[in-house]
């Protein structure tokens, strides 16, 4: 069992450490050889958790994203905005996030590794909360929930990479904020507009609530 | 000047396919061999242009983007939003743009690339048609030019990634057509709301009627 444990550990270890180097580097231009000096383990561990350099940026692509961690909320759409502040949040400081997020809008990297697949799970995700918002008469009648949750994945997307090719991503949290102000009025029924709470520091407040 | 003429014709003609090359490589797995084939130049030809890849990279992100071709409007919202869809029309098929587009989300192309130059040069031309639309009285008054322009030049460098992961970019019209449905609202006074055309095939139109 403590045999068992100590792999779980070092596999989590090696992903972290893939997790950072994929984040600086992209998958092109990162070998087995930086994730090793990375991670301080052997190449024989490396080796039997993780056959290939695809193999880890699988690895890393398949982590679940912290979408589940975000507390419940009566209001769905706060759910949501809630969820899109946490992420903005562990970009700063979560490597395997980080490098799952870089890996996903990598074009450089194989096929064979699926880096839509980040995205997909992320948008199925939101499609649900909005989905449950439209039956409890949260949203504007003129939303289609999936091609809003496309867009939104998509600019969150776009914005997080400028964010961090201007201000490493130092600026992220306001720069969702003010994607918000722009499209939640075209998303939430009037009334419930001025309850939802999308100011740049949500997700510090939220993620300090989780302790 | 026959010379200097064909002197200009290689350069583009190099310049067209080093955009292609970078394109379909990114910046990392492309190399001047590359090019080399594609452009269907000698070797001492694209040296005289281009003494490296990062020369080559510099050049096809400095080409003049065709934001400058769309028809001025007697509404800046409109001329705004018909270069956006402008621009998702010319990513089907122009190598300049679609490689400069290419590298400017590149996170492996090094910094001496400058690689959020294009976005920013982009922002500028849309900064300074909001700023327009701002004194014509076309802007809601919570409206700051500048962070309005950020979240879109943001927003439309992720949907047109997310578009090419998933269809080769054949549905990006329709998606910058969602993301200007959700955003509108947020920008332009609503009397003009109505007036403003961007439908899916705004951009195809523009183009037609632009020979």
């Amino acid at each position: 069992m403590a045999r068992q444990q100590r792999g779980i550990r070092t596999r989590r270890t090696i992903l972290e450490a893939a997790g950072a180097v994929f984040d600086e580097h992209g998958y092109a231009a990162t070998t087995i050889a930086m994730v090793l000096e990375r991670a301080e383990v052997t190449k024989g561990a490396l080796y039997f958790h993780f056959p290939s350099k695809e193999s880890l940026a699988r690895a890393v692509l398949a982590e679940r994203p912290p979408l589940e961690t975000v507390p419940v909320r009566p209001c769905k759409l706060q759910e949501m905005v809630d969820v899109t502040f946490v992420l903005a949040c562990r970009l700063l400081d979560d490597p395997l996030l980080k490098g799952g997020v870089r890996l996903a809008v990598d074009q450089c990297a194989p096929q064979s590794v699926d880096h839509a697949g980040l995205f997909r799970r992320w948008a199925d995700h939101l499609t649900w909360l909005l989905r449950q918002a439209r039956e409890q008469g949260e949203l504007l009648p003129s939303v289609d929930p999936r091609e809003t949750v496309e867009m939104l994945v998509g600019s969150l997307a776009g914005i997080q990479l400028m964010s961090r090719a201007l201000t490493e991503r130092a600026d992220l949290a306001h720069r969702v904020a003010v994607m918000w102000s722009h499209v939640l009025p075209s998303i939430a029924v009037p009334g419930l507009l001025p309850r939802i709470d999308a100011a740049s520091d949500r997700g510090s407040r939220v993620t300090e609530d989780l302790g």
